[in-house]
């Protein structure tokens, strides 16, 4: 009878700690960037595909870049300002030669997304995030928000897009 | 009288005519390639990212692949080989360089998607298509399927990546 309590309780200590795990692993998905308190997005990555580029600069990766529904629907309706809750998500990758590709082809002509590098989040909220053209801006690396200083540039860097409000990427067919 | 007959005939024979044009754009989508007989999968735009990739070769593209849920399913399942059902979506754009992303960074380092060159896909079924490692081919083009001759290339073109199922692209986190 011992034995069982002994199991009984150290299977609830190992359920605590399960449990507790689980959380602060929930936690850590939830931690909100500064300035704007975007979090990422819950099932970002089963979004749809609004394009990919490559940028060469200090990143040099491959990037797609997603939207959720309403963004989505707002890009293939062409209709801009792009509607509030329209979020777009940029994944970007190391940008790296396959060389098993490479061996296939023959020739060195193949670069695929290598390691991710950072996930950054546009969120539209044209009241809340007023002061900076209706964006909330976030960035994230491992799941961990970067700062304010990074995120201060955001607003700024995106202004040659205005007439496209505020965003780079156009939409691929 | 004879006036609401002739227009009210008139509206029946254009009538006619946009529902057989409807007709025919969605007979066209459904044109199979040959060989395999494998026709554009509906909704495959929607599909879920697996990668993306930049291939110098002939194409000189920018890509995505995309998966159907059975396909998500097992590339993030890390499942070998892939179920019958899945389909795998290759869509590239040719490679461009952004003017406006390149003045917006202050340097050339952008590179974006630009016209769609053609859309590639590969069906898993083990019986259908069992002669080819359990993969049927097709490539369109603006909806059209190319030739046979084209996808006699694919199964020996794709056998360095046999340890993968004949699959190049690898899952991005």
């Amino acid at each position: 009878m011992k034995r069982i309590a002994y199991l009984l309780s150290a299977f609830v200590a190992l359920t605590g700690v399960v449990a507790y795990m689980a959380h602060a692993t929930a936690e850590a998905d939830k931690e909100a960037a500064p300035i704007f308190g975007v979090t990422i997005p819950p099932g970002y990555r089963d979004w749809k595909l609004i394009s990919v580029a490559h940028e060469e600069g200090s990143n040099n990766d491959l990037r797609a870049v997603l939207g959720n529904d309403v963004a989505i629907k707002a890009f293939r309706e062409r209709k801009l300002p792009l509607p509030d809750g329209a979020i777009i998500a940029r994944l970007a990758w190391s940008y790296i030669p396959s060389e098993e590709n490479n061996k296939a082809f023959g020739r060195a002509q193949s670069f695929v997304a290598g390691a991710p590098i950072n996930v950054q989040f546009m969120v539209k909220d044209s009241i809340k995030y007023a002061a900076t053209g209706g964006w909330g801006f976030a960035q994230f690396k491992d799941g961990k928000p970067d700062g304010a200083a990074l995120l201060k540039t955001c607003f700024p860097c995106h202004q040659p897009a205005k007439a496209q409000d505020l965003v780079f990427t156009h939409y691929s067919p």
